[in-house]
């Protein structure tokens, strides 16, 4: 693994041609966004490149793709988006696991296994290295690539709430803005739409809610039963972990939700300093200092008391 | 009223002194933050000016005033922001609404009764016209001054979620950061932070969620009686009035809130360009296109039923 600057990447790309970008699993904002606009931007300048989805597109973020359609190309050149490790590639982890060429990403845990690394922490998301680096190889800004790196940094900071957002996140919103992009749709999908499925759910998750350590861990957890009794899909799911930290005197908030293959996908965001990485590093898992998560496998009650006595540990 | 430019203001600030400036009944985010960054701005210009109260300064906003001190001095110009209407002066209706010198504010329907008067519809908040016109004074910004302008433009804008945010929105919430002005702190308290009242207030206010026009309107309340119930002060009843329109479907989200003196305060908030302001306006309100209020006298069934009969005219 070489750790590259931003110029030496935006060279590497410049001289490359015939790109496969990969998201994470479970894709996001931040990695979906990141990858149609490095695509879109990559096209532009007369490349070929084609996005490799990670599992289904999500339908809330359908719209990112409207104006995409898959190239055929042999694959000469491998980027990662938003990818952290090697366990987060997913399903694309068999056919790029050892053939990645460039990774870019935001996380300062970033372990994926690369020829060359471009990671700068300080960005709230990775779409801010991304609009950098189209804007440092001199791409005309479209309003497909403006609504890509829009979706990347509003999701990945939860509409410019969450304490990663810097100054910099703001212009380069003031910037895409400028360019048209279409942030009230935007938003709309991402902040300001619920289901009446997911007003169920998540008064469903409230009922789960419990309280540790003194008040200062809270966590809540769905399961795949509660998930059917609803009808509710992945859409649904989304932004439940940001319930549990809101409670007034929580310092830790930990969301346990019940997967297919028999573990949970724990997600924790924590505030006052907590290192909420640290915390599901103990469990093979990473991420951001307030904001990480991991995969347990385990029953309900085994899983949340796992976590409960490591959070007990840490408060 | 004359309408003034904004260096016209600029000069009408500095040509004059001894200043009491005026914030709006209910004041919010954006009242307290223009009155209080133009009260900073105007001390350091070695000026006097007091910030006017209307009701009690909310105890989520103590931050703002953690640096002020009550001056002594007789008032010789009376700056009013963010107050749309004379009805709006509430407390301070009798002792300034013949004698507002300037009136300051981004509401297109602003009837104020005053000598000079700047309205720019075009800002999300009110925080964004001071911005400008402290910095057209070339008056050094201070932290707290930025904690101000943020606390207004980012309360106003849903944190730059909602419609009305643009461009300017996030350039100056980039340059307020860039200050140093502490957004993690004002972010947390003003749409992170959950009492266990408030959480408790929301579920109750869901169970009272009714649909009308064929999904189209969605309707909540709260009363004297529940607040009582949970012990729920006006911090647990911030921010319900953005919960009904989140529903999907729903164009226009009406919440009603029982207040002491037998009257329902009403908010309403709109989609897809269904008119707030002049729904409100129906009942002697008004405020913007997607967001507005009134204020309506009699009971809980009678008063949802007028607002009910007028959904249905309107959808």
């Amino acid at each position: 693994m070489r750790m590259i600057t931003l110029s030496e990447a935006a060279t590497l790309l410049l001289e490359n041609d015939n790109f496969h970008i990969l998201t994470h699993r479970y894709p996001d904002g931040d990695t979906l966004g990141c990858a149609y606009a490095l695509c879109y931007a990559l096209r532009t300048l007369g490349k070929n490149a084609n996005v490799k989805m990670n599992g289904k597109l999500p339908s809330k973020f359908t719209y990112l793709a409207e104006n995409y359609c898959e190239q055929d190309f042999p694959c000469d050149f491998v980027v990662s988006v938003d990818v952290a490790a090697d366990s987060l590639l997913g399903e694309l982890e068999q056919e790029y696991k050892d053939r990645i060429d460039l990774c870019i990403d935001h996380h300062g845990s970033n372990s994926l296994k690369a020829d060359n690394t471009l990671v700068d922490a300080t960005c709230a998301a990775a779409c801010e290295i991304i609009y950098v680096l189209i804007k440092s190889m001199k791409v005309e800004m479209t309003v497909d690539i403006a609504n890509a790196i829009y979706t990347g940094i509003s999701t990945d900071t939860g509409c410019f709430c969450y304490t990663n957002t810097t100054a910099q996140t703001h212009r380069i919103a003031a910037d895409v803005i400028s360019l048209g992009c279409d942030f009230q749709m935007i938003n709309r999908i991402n902040f300001e739409t619920k289901t009446r499925a997911k007003l169920k759910m998540e008064r469903m998750v409230y009922d789960t809610m419990e309280f540790y350590c003194g008040g200062k861990c809270a966590i809540i957890y769905t399961t795949l039963a509660m998930q059917k009794a609803l009808g509710a899909g992945d859409d649904e799911m989304e932004g439940l972990a940001s319930i549990p930290r809101q409670i007034e005197g929580v310092k830790m908030g930990i969301t346990m939700r019940e997967k297919e293959d028999g573990t949970f996908k724990v997600s924790v965001r924590t505030n006052d300093g907590i290192n909420a990485s640290e915390f599901c590093a103990r469990f093979g898992g990473g991420g951001h200092m307030a904001a990480s998560g991991c995969s347990i496998k385990g029953d309900l009650s085994s899983v949340k008391y796992m976590l409960i006595k490591a959070a007990e540990e840490v408060l």
